[in-house]
């Protein structure tokens, strides 16, 4: 496939097909759909043990394993990509499972190094690796923008005084614990903070706040306080935005939670109509927030 | 029972008894058993539904129930006491179980207040409201200084360069959600945060580190990583001091931690000698570390 360049700016879209790797999960066929509606053919790279085998149908994919990045490289090439989208449910695979092509393997001891230093180093470490050989590892909300949750509700509900103080409270406290590359996401009621997410992952916490309440160790009643979720200041927004889907509000709702706020363009919702519904069905809002807690605590 | 007192200074003990308020667990009976070491007398007001039955035998004890301040103050006034220790474990009641006696009745409106705005609010609030009625809110650690974990290391192992490193993030993190009234403990593994606690509680974010492991979503190896805890910045401590006991060394061993940590004279041991025993067969290191991040990064 010939490429066709505007070395003159980011204005014209380049005609060369987006390379898509996919993880598992909605997310990569909606980058996908919204590239293609753009006017941008993709190709799609699933990973095999976590793309979804029957939404592949739509798109031309070439199947790829973890740990051949050598293989991907020459596959991505060969498609005629260089522009590349990372996409997708990846949860910590398991090091058995992965046999390693020699590429990869002169890649490891660099590998290995950002491992240690948390998720932002390793994601952003990925980046430059792809800039090395020659790829782009573009940020799925740069091809796709209308995946990012925009300012303003979304749905029919919205939040009360209440909520916004602990929205609020929520931003602010993920802003406390950016430095530490920790999780995105906390759960707020009546200005007391629930749960924070580490490793576990959002659907985790939103779990425990089931349990918790069982337990009676959640103070407040039923349809109080939210789930905020944020990208951590500082993460490299190519590799790892944070995302909601229709399961999130599911969870929200069972948590017994008045609603969900995310700073606004700093979160994928996979699928925003079944997203709404979910919200209008359960009876909880979901909003995009400013961007700075100063301007969150302002709407409170 | 004569109150002598020395109001030239803090250096003679009161003759008056002790009151000593009784959640679960040891910790009320380690409290008594210091103070009565030290010479002075107790008096305990288990709280029904709480405290251990068995053990309050070897004291004088008079049964409370939650709701009655005005009898608990009768009652603690009654026995010659003024100064009172609040201690032990009480799980967020539910409310049903409680039956107000008119003294609560008229504090309810505030207690309600206290509520709202965290656990931090609701302590100091609770001792201020004993001040009032003629008593004297003292913590357990004024009263027996023995019970609070000390600087260095407790039984024979120690922490490496690798889970000093992981201590400085864990306390450099629990000071940044300090303002946030939120737990006061974290898991640490090859300075990534695997978990915050929050509502859980210490042993509900261990039990979550091993069902991680199990998931495959701790990438550390075994027998790495720290579990940290310190006192909030600004908590009232004489109401709310974190703790530690045996079943909190094997909770650490069983997920996988190299050992705990805790800020020196912020965290109270129950239990010192089990503590050591468990945490020496388990093979896992307990700390007492500087009181600031500053110091412990020095140690790293």
């Amino acid at each position: 496939m010939a490429t066709i360049e505007d070395r003159g700016g980011q204005a014209r879209a380049t005609a060369e097909p987006l390379a898509i790797i996919c993880g598992g999960g909605p997310l990569p066929f909606a980058v996908a759909d919204a590239a293609t509606r753009s006017g941008r053919a993709v190709v799609m790279f699933p990973i095999e043990g976590w793309a979804d085998r029957a939404a592949l149908a739509r798109y031309p994919h070439h199947w790829i394993a973890l740990g051949r990045f050598g293989r991907l490289r020459a596959q991505i090439r060969a498609a005629g990509c260089r522009d590349v989208v990372f996409i997708g449910t990846l949860l910590r695979p398991s090091l058995r499972e992965i046999r390693l092509d020699w590429a990869t393997l002169r890649l490891l001891p660099r590998i290995y190094r950002m491992f240690r230093g948390g998720d932002d180093h390793l994601l952003s470490g990925i980046g430059s690796i792809f800039e090395e050989h020659g790829l782009r590892l573009v940020g799925a909300h740069e091809v796709a923008p209308e995946i990012l949750v925009p300012a303003g509700t979304l749905g029919r509900h919205a939040p009360s005084a209440r909520d916004h103080a602990d929205i609020a409270q929520g931003i602010a406290l993920i802003d406390a614990i950016g430095p530490f590359d920790v999780g995105q996401a906390a759960v707020v009621a009546e200005r007391r903070v629930l749960a924070v997410e580490a490793a576990e992952g959002t659907d985790a916490m939103l779990d425990r706040i089931v349990a918790l309440r069982e337990q009676g160790r959640v103070r407040s009643a039923r349809g109080v306080g939210v789930l905020v979720k944020a990208a951590k200041p500082g993460q490299d927004r190519r590799v790892d935005l944070p995302s909601i889907g229709p399961t999130t509000i599911e969870r929200v709702a069972a948590a017994g939670l008045a609603g969900l706020a995310v700073r606004a363009g700093e979160v994928i919702v996979a699928e925003p109509a079944a997203v709404i519904a979910a919200a209008d069905a359960a009876g909880v809002f979901v909003i995009g927030v400013g961007t700075s807690a100063e301007d969150t605590a302002q709407r409170a």
